[in-house]
């Protein structure tokens, strides 16, 4: 057997196109390309106007089931499926998220697929990239700073200084900076409160520019971010500072999506990366909608496993923007069955038939799930080195005995090669016109209830709690006009309840919301039912000590 | 008389050649431009290392008189002259700073220069640009973030956390950020600490990357970086929390030069953009040294008047770079004139002989200066509308009674047509061989007779004052090897002195030294005399407000 490479010594060694021939590929014209060096572009406003009213391809939405340890493989797989469809024959566009520069300093690596089934360039897209996240920080923290200028000079809105909703972030996983005193040494420097930083892809700007169809909508949407309340608990927005305008200015380029190519030379658009938790989750609506015009499939993915992930994709990426999509994969490992089933990580390595029986539970449920929706489902087994034959027989045995088929996928080894069954499959299914996708509750319904739901119906939960005051603020925000907003629930990712430990597919359980925030500028509320971190810190031997240039100039050890 | 346009709209106008075009203009290969659109490229490392060995073209330094709010037009009339010494045939580089993106939205405009006589794309060089800005940023906050780690996780480095001497910095006016206590919360965040951030330009990171030659050096100096000190006082430095080299790699593409290109198409190489107080106030040195390969003409800038800016510019810069200008350019107005001589801005529109002359001591003083170090001068009186003949003539013969030319520049209306008789006589002093530059002090003498030097020669203060724990303070960084640095005042731009309303040309005036501080990785003692502010507040109608974008998407109000 060949010696194992690593992602970025296969990255490093892929035969690139030019980026201005990818997009030729894709019918985009020079002139409409704005080229990031020689293999990154941003695809222009013009072009992207101009696809108004064309027909549109099928879209394919790549989730999992519960996020363990051991990895599913779901950026990889997205990026393998589009590899796959390629391969086959039919013109296929993948849509991924951007990655946060300050996790790569901490604990994880990049966020561009690995093996052979990657986005290039993986060093450029893990750092700094087009400078779409800095754009957001920026944006986001001239907003602050006129808020603490408003009221410096006079507070003319009368914010209340203790009811200020908007922190301030940066890209860096920094736990020092998650709660602060500002304004502190005097006159000069203003009134001290209490506030904090947010890592960017936290920010409500993300979320924004994610679910913003243009520009006009994205400084519309700017201008409704609420920043903090008076005296009277009326709202202030971003617009009664005259902040939107300039914010729009500073993401104008942000806003574009960013064209890349895989290891097999299709393209690929990588574009916005909001939180999973307290955001939605999903790459760019303008991503999505282009790629969509340009493509005969379009594949994307969802934040961790199904429960949050293609639920948010559903009821807010998809109903705000008006997408249906075509056909669902739910990626899962024989691993992460193992894990969900009850074993440790250490001992993944043994065959273990009981343990794959019991994960499958977890499989099940989201399958079942995702069928809510109107959206068929396929999964794809994405193979490790350690799956016995009779490991990945026993899934596609539950999956059939769940009308489902379970397809064994070899991209992160072989490329679109290893994915072409899936690939055939998952235009069968796309094809079949099964779809019938639909949300999962109506705008009309009130907010509590869209919470209960969602709990009952993709949780299971045996009942939703909340105290006097959570409940009291939903239908405050419905007197105001934002009962019509969808949920964005942030729970752990690692069970359907709120639990992390409770893997498996437990049901009954109780969900109990400890907060509510009304993200009004990207137009969702916030559901948080657990510790929800949006500051990471990092470890004590940080990945940063492993990154440096070599004598070639080259970065190592981004991965 | 013709309608006078915005620098928005003339830079608009511009008719651009692709970037590609103009680095083929200075035998660069496309191979060897990293494109950032069609109009902004950086140039390869490998480029730059080629040219190691090949002669160098001439170097003018433009510096100007003590700025007032009358403005005088430094970078306008170096961009200006870049196109006048194209204009008759010699083939000139133009480098200038990049623009901090912050203070766009507080109240100054963009950094481009103005008129006729500007970089282009002037939006993007004043918002985004490359991301220079934003990638020293992250790197300094990433070893802000790893300072605090490492204490959360033991501190085995032992840092003093009364003593930790790296805030953290944010490209954005916003004084609410000037003193914070962080890692408040309890356990999980740390422990709180007295910080605060800085703009991002008064990074010493920014200092590095502009005094750096390359990678290699550049990791070097990062590493070199005094973060703090322990319990013993010993210094603590970036290397040791191993946080240099990711720094590094942070600032891969960032350390390579920026090439636009002037409204007449001339090449311009942005790059870089120092605090002219606590830095040293120029562009890159990579830049500078590429395009001295490149080029019979590099016209460079130095920040705030002469005092300041080519002081450090010549004793920081040129001693460590081993550059040796050729001429330098004084530029003046008739309007800074008169402020000097004691006129109020409101009254700077009519003829007033008595107040030129008056102002001209500020002039006689800086040429005297600049002539200190071996470097010929020449005077460029920088055209306004409403200037007198009368008022031209007295500057004129008052700069020939000190033996130097007064050439009357009309770029900012004309572009190259109205600064051809000022390139003609730079191109004479330059070639006249009359240049032998010397720095001020030699590396030997010890901090407190340099400063000595600096406070007696330039400023001609009449005595320089420092408390003991100063004094002791340069004793014991000369003990621990770093008495040979050069020293970087941090002084108020506006007089000689460090009283901003001595204008003119006091003397006898008596320098008190508040503070001083090392920084070890760029390799300067900064000293300060005055209230030295290193992050702005923005005023109560900021910028901000009248910056959007416009129905065709355009920028408008940048300026």
């Amino acid at each position: 057997m060949a010696e194992v490479k690593s992602d970025i010594e296969i990255a490093r060694a892929a035969s690139k196109k030019p980026i201005l021939e990818v997009g030729a590929g894709l019918g985009i014209g020079p002139e409409h390309l704005l080229p990031y060096g020689h293999d990154k572009a941003k695809i222009s406003a013009e072009f992207i106007a101009a696809q108004r009213g064309k027909p549109d391809g099928k879209l394919i939405l790549v989730t999992a089931i519960n996020p363990t340890p051991a990895g599913e493989g779901k950026t990889t797989t997205t990026v393998g499926l589009g590899d796959g469809l390629n391969r086959i024959g039919k013109k296929a566009i993948v849509c991924i998220r951007e990655a946060s520069l300050g996790p790569c300093f901490g604990v994880k690596g990049g966020a561009a697929g690995g093996g052979y089934a990657q986005v290039v360039p993986m060093e450029d897209i893990n750092l700094h990239f087009t400078g779409d996240f800095h754009a957001i920080t920026s944006a986001h923290n001239l907003l602050a700073a006129l808020i603490d200028n408003h009221i410096y000079w006079g507070n003319e809105q009368n914010i209340d200084v203790r009811r200020i909703a908007w922190r301030r972030v940066m890209d860096m996983n920094d736990r020092a900076l998650r709660e602060i005193v500002c304004s502190l040494g005097g006159v000069a420097n203003g009134y001290p409160r209490e506030t904090g930083f947010d890592i960017t892809v936290a920010s409500e700007v993300m979320a924004i520019l994610c679910l913003s169809s243009d520009l006009a909508d994205l400084e519309e949407r700017l201008g409704n971010i609420i920043v903090g309340y008076r005296r009277d608990k009326s709202p202030v927005f971003a617009r009664d500072l005259k902040a939107h305008r300039p914010m729009a200015v500073l993401l104008k380029d942000a806003m574009q999506p960013n064209l890349v190519q895989t290891l097999e030379n299709n393209p690929a658009f990588v574009h916005g990366g909001p939180f999973a938790n307290i955001a939605h989750g999903c790459n760019s609506v303008i991503a999505t909608t282009t790629a969509l015009k340009l493509a005969d499939y379009v594949v994307t993915e969802a934040g961790f496993g199904a429960d949050l992930g293609a639920e948010k994709f559903f009821d807010i990426k998809c109903r705000k923007a008006g997408l249906k999509p075509d056909a669902a994969v739910i990626v899962a490992t024989v691993r992460a069955l193992k894990m969900n089933g009850g074993v440790k990580k250490d001992d993944l390595g043994r065959e273990n038939l009981d343990a794959v029986q019991k994960g499958f539970a977890n499989l099940a449920r989201h399958i079942e799930n995702v069928k809510t929706f109107g959206v068929p489902v396929i999964v794809a087994i994405n193979h490790f080195i350690s799956d016995t034959d009779a490991e990945i027989a026993a899934v596609q045995s539950f999956a059939a005995s769940h009308g489902v088929e379970a397809v064994l996928c070899r991209h992160w080894a072989e490329g679109s090669a290893g994915i072409e069954t899936l690939a055939h499959k998952v235009v069968e299914l796309a094809e079949s016109g099964q779809a019938q996708f639909s949300p999962l509750y109506p705008d009309g319904m009130s907010l509590f209830s869209k919470i209960e739901t969602i709990a009952h119906s993709i949780y299971r939960a045996g009942e939703v709690t909340a105290d006097k005051a959570v409940r009291d603020q939903l239908r405050v925000w419905e007197e105001q006009g934002y009962g019509h907003l969808p949920i964005c629930m942030a729970k752990t990712q690692y069970s359907f309840s709120t639990d992390p430990n409770l893997r498996g597919a437990p049901e009954g359980h109780v969900v109990t919301i400890r907060e509510v925030r009304l993200s009004a500028g990207a137009g969702f509320v916030v559901v948080i039912t657990g510790e929800i971190m949006t500051m990471p810190g990092l470890p004590k031997v940080p990945s940063s000590e492993k990154i440096f240039l070599n004598e070639q100039g080259y970065i190592e050890g981004l991965f």
